[in-house]
Parts: C-alpha cells; sequence; structure tokens
C-alpha cells in the first residue's frame, strides 16, 4: 500500500512540462511497492509511473538507483527505466520529494511461478549481472552478512517471542555465515530483491524488472541463491524452482565452480537475510495498518533446510 | 487507500472470461475510494476498473448502485457503469467478494476546481437528476435527517473533545433540521457525494462521474446542497462556487420557488450530515493507520455560517 504524498495537480502540470509532456489525462496511485509513491499517469496517449522517494529509501542513493536502470534499460533488458528531462536529468523534486518519471512496462507478475517463468526468470537475472558489467557505480550491500548481526540485535530478545531460542540460534548462523563467507568471487551490481512479484511475464515471456531500490555491489552467486529461495513456493521447500531458476540463469551465464561451492552457504545466507527483515517488521507491525507485513517463517524453514541440508540442493541439481 | 482483498491471477483470468476477456496484461491495485478494493486492469486493449465490494457496502444494494450506474450510462452521461458479462450480468463474485468489472473513465478529478469546472458540474448533477426520472429503483437514504440524531449519538460527549459544547449544539441543529424539514418536494435519484473528486474533467469538460455508492432516493434540492458545500473551497466560505455550481443546475434543470425556500435548510442540513461522519471518522481513527482521516473543521464552519446566515446564499446569488 503506497501512496504517502497526495500530489496536486499543478504541481504534476508543471513537473511533466520538465518533460515536455502535456498535462496528465489519468492519474492515479497505485499500490505498488512498499517504500514508495506510486502514481499510474497517463499523458499524450503514453503510460509512466510516476515515484515519490519517500524517507525509507536514502535520497544520496537515488542516483545510483536511476543510473541503473537506464544503464540496463539501454542494454536491452525490459527494465523498468527513468524517463529524461528536456535537460537530460532523471531525478526531479515533486511535492517536497524526491521524484522520478518511470517508463510503464506491461505485463503481469506471477502468483505462482511456472517451471517455464522459472527458468525465463534465471535467464532475465543472468543477463542483468551481464548488463552491468560496464556499470561503473558501486553501493555497497548494507544487508549483506556484515550486516545481519545487527539486524538481528534490533528485533534482539524479542525474537523468543516468536520461538525460544531463536535469538540465540540466528546469531550462531549469521556468526557462521560471516566465518565463512568468500572473498573473493565473480561480483557486481545485484539487483538482491528479484522475487517473483518484481518481474513482469506476458505468459513465459520476460517482459520487465522492477524494484531496483535494494540493488548493490555484491557477489552474482549470492543473488542467484536470494531468487533460488525466492523463486521456491514459500515453505514447500520443493526445489524444483530452485533448480529451474538455477538451470535458466545458466543457460546464459554458467556459474564457476568456486561460485558453485558458495552457493549452499549462500543459500542460507539468503534465507537469514529476509528472514531477519521479515521478523523485524513482524514484531514491530503497527496494530490496524493496512501494510500488509509478509509472515516471515516460511524463511525459518528453509534457513533450517538449508542449515542442516546444505548440498541437497547441489545434489538434486540434474 | 483501498487494497483490502488481493486477487490471484488465476481467479482473475477466469473472472475475466466470463465477461468473454483474454487475460489481464496489466493489473495495478489503485488507491481509489476508501470503501472498497479497486484495480486498474486492461485486457485485451481495453481499460477497466475492477472493483471489489468490503464489508462497507452492503451486498443487498449492489443491484442498485449497479442498476443505476448501467442507466445513467446508457443515458449518455459520462458515468462509470458496469461491463455485463456474457450472460447479461453486471455483479459477481471474486476471491470471496462481491465483484464488478467497471468502464474505465480517462480524466482528473479537480484539486481546486476553476469556476468554468463548477459551472460544467452543477450542469452534470442536473443531467444526472433528469436522467434518472424514469429509473425505478429505489433506496432509502439512511443518512438523511432522521440518521443525523443517531450518528451524533455515536460520536456522543466525544464530540466536546473537539470543542466545548460541539455535542450538544450538534444535537440542536440536527433536531431543527427535522423539525424543519419539508415532506413534499421534487425528489429522485440523488448522487449524495458528488464531491470534486468524484467527477472527472478533461478541461472543463466533465468526461466522468464515479462512486455511485452513497446514491439514493431523496429531494433534488438536497443534493445540489450536498455539492455547494463540497464545491466551496474548504473552509474559505467563499460563495463564489457555490453560486456556479447552483447557476450550472440551473442551466439544466431550474429549481421551483419551493425547492429555493429549502435550499438554505438543506445548506445547514448537509454541513451537518458531512461534519458528523467526518467528526465520527475523525475520533475513531487508528493510530498509524494509513486511511487518510479528512479533517471534519471546515464542515464546523460551514455549518455555523449556514446556521447564523440562512439566506446569504440566496442573497448573494446573481
Amino acid at each position: 500500500m503506497a501512496v504517502y504524498t497526495r500530489v496536486d495537480e499543478t504541481s504534476l502540470t508543471k513537473f511533466l512540462s520538465l518533460y515536455g509532456k502535456p498535462p496528465a489525462t489519468v492519474f492515479k496511485g497505485i499500490a505498488e511497492g512498499v517504500e514508495n509513491s506510486n502514481y499510474l499517469l497517463e499523458s499524450g496517449g503514453e503510460r509512466f509511473i510516476l515515484t515519490l522517494y519517500e524517507k525509507r529509501v536514502a535520497a544520496e542513493d537515488l542516483p545510483y538507483f536511476l543510473s541503473l536502470m537506464d544503464h540496463v534499460m539501454e542494454k536491452g533488458i525490459p527494465a523498468a527505466g527513468p524517463v529524461r528531462d528536456l535537460q537530460g536529468e532523471t531525478l526531479q523534486t515533486l511535492c517536497g520529494r524526491p521524484a522520478a518519471l518511470i517508463h510503464f512496462l506491461e505485463g503481469m507478475s506471477p502468483d505462482t511461478p511456472t517451471l517455464p517463468q522459472t527458468v525465463a526468470a534465471g535467464a532475465a537475472l543472468a543477463q542483468f549481472h551481464l548488463a552491468t558489467e560496464d556499470f561503473s557505480m558501486k553501493r555497497p550491500n548494507a544487508l549483506g552478512p556484515q550486516g545481519w548481526p545487527p539486524l538481528i540485535e534490533q528485533s534482539g530478545e524479542r525474537l523468543n517471542d516468536i520461538e525460544a531460542g531463536l535469538y540465540q540460534e540466528l546469531t550462531e548462523v549469521a556468526q557462521e555465515c560471516l566465518d565463512q563467507w568468500p572473498e573473493d568471487l565473480p561480483k557486481g551490481t545485484i539487483h538482491a530483491d528479484l522475487f517473483p512479484d518484481n518481474i513482469f511475464f506476458n505468459g513465459e515471456e520476460v517482459c520487465g524488472l522492477i524494484d531496483f531500490y535494494f540493488a548493490c555491489t555484491d557477489f552474482f552467486a549470492y543473488d542467484l541463491a536470494i531468487c533460488m529461495n525466492s523463486w521456491t513456493p514459500e515453505g514447500s521447500l520443493t526445489a524444483d524452482n530452485a533448480h529451474s531458476f538455477l538451470r535458466g540463469y545458466e543457460q546464459v551465464r554458467a556459474l564457476g565452480e568456486d561460485e558453485m561451492i558458495a552457493l549452499p552457504l549462500f543459500l542460507k545466507g539468503a534465507a537469514l537475510r529476509f528472514y531477519a527483515t521479515r521478523a523485524y517488521d513482524w514484531l514491530h507491525q503497527i496494530p490496524g495498518s493496512l501494510v500488509r507485513v509478509k509472515d516471515p517463517s516460511p524463511y525459518l524453514h528453509l534457513l533450517r533446510h538449508h542449515r542442516d541440508h546444505p548440498t541437497a540442493f547441489l545434489e538434486n541439481i540434474s
């Protein structure tokens, strides 16, 4: 649910004029993304998404995100890239917020991805990794393994309200990850949040990647692990989708042996990272708020599965 | 903010097939209306609004609302009417909710209506009244003067937290309205909520009336009074917009003398009705909720203005 900042018509018309666009004929707040205010707008027969960046996105990161979106769109990846204004700029201010006009992408994100969709998503992630090889901007991953112990501390003992001993268990897993985390693997720009709701499909064809606001510089294989976890039907621990995602990825970019060896650790770490943020949101939700807080428990199952059967995924890969 | 019910792709595709429409290519929850879940969807190159009716709309009233919307659309009023499915039905069930597919209307609702827009809105209300003369279904106005004393009781003494003596004051005004309310005036189907955010414009031309979910059977002049209050810049008590709205209305349907005499009472009553519901929502808001509760105070100013200067509007009308 995401319309935090209301945009009046006069400000909108002035904003659109910076892009040489006529006044909007359609303007509707949409419930997409949880961090920003998003509107679907039509101007001169074209559709756009207008995004106003709210406080949870650091303003100093916006040039990175918008440059990245522009870069991958220019490379032919079907990504939601920003529109340049008449001065060539992609970042504006609207109603007191940083704001960008984003190209509209058709398509539907799958509720329950099919295996062919999962293969196609894997290929799209690899294409994204290849397309960013010459993207020179860097952004550290604040939600990488160094960030997990403080993240777990933020929930602290309250984790034990979810399950006795959970605080200790997560702290130990975070430390294991830190101890074992490799230092040198193929690295570049990762999406870091390419869940099924961030890919649009037309049938089995990928037609849009969205929501680049967690993108950062990290190991490609860790990005792959995030997706192998998230494209697995949550809580089911069926590995078919994870395998399909990996197969699709390797159709475009084959993993090195060192990356394959690191994969079980990355799968466990990625499960911990998403469990830790979801458990935090779960423990800190506002009663009566309409913001939908995701149930964290499937990621705890995944985390334990990866910890207890670290090579199950590898062994099953045909 | 209004997406309460999540619709999965499989259910949506099945729903669209009832209308002979292909699977959606765009599907976005929109923040329009506070009572229902609304989605903008595209199917086969056409745009629609999908509305799922949540608990605040009584399911037994839906045939009335949808028939009305269909009726006025058929009469050539630019109203958001329902699409008929292959069986000719306008009401379906989707994800456990009553649901309707609504024709999409382009246009923008004005933040600050211009005088020409206000004149056009007045004419549109009169056209709506004339178009429903042969609409035979009836629905009592639950928010008419009989409903105001219990509505005020729901907030009760808490009104005095807003301002000392307010509970007593509102109770007295409600009783005055009841005592003076006429029994016999031109009557028919009224929109009852045609605020500026429920009319879309393309420039100065009305291109859409929406949100018929307060429509009921009542005096036409009371509907006019609701609009004369709501098209007045809130809190400013500038009468220009109210006059313009009346002038536009009378271009299409002239008021009778008895209606003109009742207008000051209706203006006061309409201000009370909207103050009472907004004060209730204000006193019962959920902390941290993203639902935007409207400040009720401009309607208290309007109410007192109409009470203390009952003929000011009439005298000023040129």
